[in-house]
């Protein structure tokens, strides 16, 4: 893994990836929605008019068919193996975006009388934060917003409530290229995990979370659809009368299909889980996203300063790789020739500049390498 | 359009499809998910993975992208320009389904005083008013349901209250085969329809709605999105302090883009749009759904009372086509030979039972011809 093409190998290898494909593919490097495993885009495409022996579309078939039974139960029991999730825990898959679980995390879980604990490490935290604080009281038990995001809270920071109705933080910090190494310790509150930019990164031990939700469109799919898993017991504090597309336990009840829910978004997390159990589950994905992410750190790291990596090194992600170049003329250049190289997607959120690189579980290696060659010929020419 | 194949004929041409054809596609009658145009779904599969000049599958592109932006704003004005949409009128593109309307509508447009009337058609209807009531005051200004919902409610049963924030009606009724054939007159109180089932299938007089809303996945898309057509002075209604995903005002000032939507879901509707406006806008849309739905209904009414329409006769759905056989045994006989024909999702809602044709904007001339041609030989048999 550790195998380093010279720049100007890895600038032919693009070159030749964008001429010699007749998908004309390059690589993708945004933050979300991201790239998708080549064979899940083939079958996908292959598969477009008609599912074979069904005659119809995916985008045609009803939610209500054998067909689509079989998808989501297909879909729901490889999340299973993969997580290797317990019994007791729901899986959901619903519309409208990570962004809706923020309101109805508190919605279903926190009690009128209780308050709940939120940790804050970056803009989709203070978000979650603001549409619970809409809808009761919040607790925060910690933020890393002195630290300007550059790190996530650490465990002796957390001020945390022991009647606290959950704990919410964010595994991975999109913006800030920050990731938790480990779950907060929060005894025996529930813990609630905003894992849209991590899940299903890594082996996760999920009998510690209370839930875990995440949109697909970074690791697992296309934008469109939302996994929500949860712990049984949960469903026991949901209120009578909530709006129904916002109740879990009837979502749990009717098993993601109280309407019609996104289904050629649930097809294609369906897809992308086969194709992750295919190469090896998430130990082998877990090993793909260590070496990349290892492979662009070290060429942080080993630059002389000429690249500075944003976030403090225990705090690094994985999954979206945040570094500066000496000054911001120097930046929009490298963003610009990247592009017209074939690597897109570079620049840093607006709120923060900079460059970031998310390789989220589909990147492909022979990306990385031909970033690390790029940056190499880059401060060649630009040091 | 009253030429008539033999049932011979027609059934040679359901064969002819269904082996001829590489992408192996039958005749998908259900209602919803539901039949695509084949060019929307060729066009669809060619781009899979990749746009053209893009590099990256539509499945893969940011939200904020340029490609993205140009996909959104050609999908907003081919609407704009379908339905001659008056420059009051704001479009939305959100996710959750029409379902989530049901509880946003009152969210966002009863003032917590007030109280809102609901016209009462068929069980969308219901829904409609069982989230409202769990949020607020409903009048039911009518209800068919002594009907048994096999027509809509008459001008002249209308209780409407003239200080309503809004009515609110569903204008076809898939489960019953039924259809406004003109909107009801509620004076100066803000109409709101769910018009998840007829939307775009005939010209429309928008100006007479405050707010319109729709499940893309019957006449303009797959499931997955959901369109909202609501004219500008109502947002000053919208409430503060509402859930942000909830919010009418919020959304669109961020133009759908308040977070990530459902983008292929949107890609696809704006492939639809295109097609509509290709095959000559909504009146060629309205006169073929007219033909087919005539074609069909000569079928049921010229068949001495074999097969029996269950809507009243006026209000027929040109949509949903509703009907029965003289015994469940041949219901089930029906549905059973005309699936192993190629005729697929012809069975009623369970609710109802008998047999139910949707025949939604993208549904084939054929495929009438070929279910007209088996519905003769069937009686001819069984008769």
């Amino acid at each position: 893994m550790s195998s380093k093409p010279s720049a100007k190998e890895a600038t032919a290898a693009v070159q030749s990836a964008v001429m010699a494909d007749p998908t004309e593919r390059i690589f993708n490097f945004n933050a979300g929605p991201a790239v998708l495993p080549q064979p899940v885009l083939e079958e996908a495409r292959r598969n477009l008019l008609s599912l074979p022996g069904v005659g119809m579309s995916v985008l045609e078939i009803s939610h209500r068919s054998k067909t689509f039974e079989e998808i989501l139960a297909a879909t729901e029991a490889d999340l299973r193996a993969l997580l290797n999730l317990p019994e007791n825990y729901q899986v959901l898959f619903l519309g409208g975006g990570a962004s809706l679980q923020f309101s109805m995390v508190p919605m279903n879980l926190r009690p009128a009388d209780s308050s709940a604990d939120y940790i804050v490490s970056g803009h989709w935290a203070e978000r979650a934060v603001k549409e619970a604080k809409k809808l009761g009281k919040v607790n925060i038990a910690a933020t890393s917003e002195a630290q300007k995001f550059t790190r996530v809270p650490r465990q002796v920071e957390l001020k945390l409530d022991p009647r606290a109705a959950y704990v919410h933080y964010t595994s991975n910090n999109t913006i800030y290229g920050t990731e938790w190494q480990a779950e907060p310790q929060v005894g025996n509150v529930p813990l609630v995990c905003d894992a849209s930019s991590d899940i299903l990164s890594r082996a996760l031990d999920v009998g510690k979370y209370a839930l875990l939700y995440a949109g697909a469109q970074k690791n697992v799919g296309a934008a469109g659809v939302t996994l929500i898993i949860l712990r049984d017991d949960l469903l026991a504090r949901v209120p009578a009368g909530l709006p129904a597309m916002l109740d879990y336990k009837l979502q749990a009840e009717k098993k993601s299909l109280y309407n019609t829910p996104p289904v050629f978004a649930i097809y294609l997390v369906g897809l992308v889980l086969k194709w992750m159990r295919k190469i090896g589950g998430l130990a082998e994905v877990e090993r793909r996203n260590r070496a990349q992410a290892d492979l662009l750190y070290h060429a942080i790291d080993s630059s002389g300063g000429y690249y500075r990596g944003t976030a403090a090194k225990d705090s690094r992600s994985r999954m979206n790789l945040t570094f500066r170049l000496p000054s911001e003329e120097l930046e929009a250049k490298f963003v610009k020739e990247a592009t017209a190289q074939g690597l897109a997607g570079l620049k840093g959120h607006r709120s923060v500049g900079g460059l970031r690189a998310s390789l989220y579980n589909a990147f492909p290696l022979e990306g990385v390498q031909a970033l690390v060659a790029f940056m190499k010929a880059f401060q060649q020419k630009n040091g």
